[in-house]
């Protein structure tokens, strides 16, 4: 067994071994409709103008403001544009042409008169042929004209690198024709549970035997925090069972987070199969989660937490979330600082993550006693109050740190 | 068209269409490990004690405390309890039994003696058969022994209703053996976009035409409002286009949004459909966004928001994306105050929602133009600034308030 190291130094490591994997920002391509969410992982240029082509703000009639200098005045319609007009229309000098909004503006026009400072006098809505509009307000040249190209230039940055895509970036990339975006791969992180007591849901526990909490636990960190879960497994206490896994899992993951067989016991199966390829085990200054293991197993990093349910939860969110919110683009959820609401007690010598909640107030309190078993204590938290490994007991009102879970 | 009503009028018209299925609060019964996010829609008790019996804190020898007074002191090691062992064993008092961490406690045992605080003295580490351990530390009664019960007891509320289920939660269910959870059903909300000038993703837009931007905005501001998309179409601008379209929809939605044809024109297929089943087509005192449809057909809400891409994303954050956080249990995004870094011009008599961005010093300041069809300057914003209808051009410094999109 190594001698104790600190969180910060545990996370240090942890953060060098995934460092290749944050710096070669693997990407992926992915249509349109599946990114929201996703992060881009390029600039992502318009290979159009926006608006695709001049055309009507307006439900009215397109003119040339020239022949409309004094109003009212009465004009032909020569022609009708709805929306989605496939045939180029040349407006008429002395004529106006109905148009609906969105419809490309006929060229020769350079104003668009609404519907209503307008009124048919002669001829009806639903057949212009012959009809003549009288129209009451003098457009200026442009009125109601968006120009071609007046949103995004052809080339122009419609959504740039690293952004986080939210339905209105969808949007404009759907509306510049963008039907595949290049975005950050997810990592594909494997999840292990060990332990001959684990029992898989929806069996039922035998004597001695408990349900596995940290699968899905972690499955679920995993997705939270912007990666996908690659494998699934769980390996009772024997080196075959684990080894078996441990292979599976390799052959289709970026990182592997593995649960429990790391500590002194004499069923330590994570710890027997992979100190032999060169994993430091050791203990980290911190309770909960003080066992910690990692090893580099074929390239892949694999990082192995206790396997108390709250030891797992807590090693996670201090030792990997950052990561893989950092390789997903996803925003870090910043330890902040709070005030207790009631005293607590640390065990000097190692930096404590007690279970906490916040309060309407916004000082916290502790939420669960301090065994790493009390798994509904935890669920009843929504905060890690990190004490450091100096800190004796607090007295209600200290300054202390806390991890927003 | 109706008169004008305000944006406080219609949206309140909207919340009324949709009570009933905001107060029915349909759940469904979900597999455990499909309901990250999700919202419980009961208090979850405990069908069992957590822990399920009464188990070792530590790796080390189950003893009897009375037998360990004086220490050190030698026992036979008369047994060993892996975690996971199925038979329950009683301890032989004056002797001791190895256990693991998490394995159940030998009846007749009172406390755990840490494996450092002992040391085997005669046999091997890998046969126990006729070893003797030296206790080298008295326990306490009941030292490192997590008693059935502690965390949670059978009955007790694991995670109470209305919780958005987080990883901690789903570990607290799967420790308890939970397999189906009962959370709150996303509403399924039917997506029509209209417009015979509508490409749909992947095909070329010919002259006159664009892309359809409006159905993968409003289907991701569905999801991202917990509410599911039930369909998605698409009606160009013939009656029996439209028609179609939304039967379908109508088969497979609690609610339906659709864009635009709701306005003046000629070729207006939402309002022409919709006003003879009695819809209310009119008119509110908003900027982008005035047009505005609701209907009620065959029973299902039926919300109709104008065509121009912006006034879509608009309406829809300002008209349902509250009621649909709300039925799913979500979280609201309150509208916060904020101070202009730029001045900005008004349009008085109409509420204005200008596209705007959130600087680093927390002020905002308009981030595209005012024309709704800028869906790039949109895809740009952050926030929409909403400004009375009574305001003027405000100045640099003045108050309003912000929508987070």
């Amino acid at each position: 067994m190594a001698s104790s190291v600190s969180v910060d130094e545990h996370a240090a490591r942890i953060a060098r071994m995934l460092a290749p994997l944050l710096l070669t920002r693997m990407t992926e391509e992915l249509p349109l409709e599946q990114s929201l969410g996703r992060t881009t992982a390029e600039d992502i240029r318009s290979a159009v103008d926006l608006p695709l082509f001049r055309n009507s703000q307006m439900d009215g009639f397109a003119v040339r403001a020239a022949d409309v200098v004094s109003v009212p005045i009465a004009l032909e319609v020569s022609g009708d544009v709805p929306a989605g007009h496939a045939v180029p229309v040349v407006l008429t000098p002395g004529t106006a042409i109905r148009i609906m909004t969105g419809a490309p503006v006929p060229s020769g026009a350079d104003a668009i008169v609404p519907a209503e400072d307008t009124e048919v006098v002669l001829g009806r809505d639903d057949d212009l042929s012959g009809a003549v509009v009288e129209i009451r307000r003098a457009p200026e040249s442009g009125a109601f004209v968006r120009e071609r190209g007046s949103d995004l230039r052809r080339g122009e940055v419609i959504v740039p690198e690293g952004t986080r895509l939210a339905p209105r970036h969808l949007a404009a990339l759907a509306a510049a024709g963008v039907v595949f975006v290049k975005v950050l791969a997810r990592l594909r992180v494997g999840v292990i549970t060990t332990g001959a007591e684990l029992v898989q849901e929806g069996r039922p526990a035998e004597f001695g035997q408990v349900f596995d909490a940290n699968g899905i636990a972690l499955a679920a960190l995993v997705e939270e925090a912007g990666a996908t879960v690659s494998y699934r497994g769980s390996s009772n206490d024997e080196l075959d069972s684990f080894e078996r896994v441990l292979a599976e899992a390799i052959a289709v993951s970026d990182v592997i987070v593995t649960s429990g067989g790391i500590s002194k016991g004499a069923y330590e199966v994570v710890r027997e199969v992979l100190q032999p390829r060169g994993a430091e085990v050791g203990s980290v200054a911190m309770q909960p989660g003080g066992p910690q293991a990692t090893a580099i197993v074929d390239g892949v990093p694999v990082l192995s937490f206790p396997g108390n349910p709250v030891s797992t939860q807590v090693s996670f969110t201090v030792f990997l979330r950052a990561l893989l919110r950092d390789a997903a683009g996803l925003p870090q959820i910043p330890t902040e600082p709070a005030v207790l609401a009631a005293p607590v007690r640390s065990v000097p010598g190692k930096r404590q993550f007690l279970r906490g909640r916040r309060l309407s107030d916004g000082r916290v309190e502790q939420a669960s006693g301090a065994g790493s078993h009390l798994v509904a204590g935890m669920a009843r938290s929504d905060v890690l109050i990190d004490l450091p490994a100096d800190a004796v007991d607090l007295p209600a009102g200290a300054d202390v740190t806390v991890w927003t879970l």
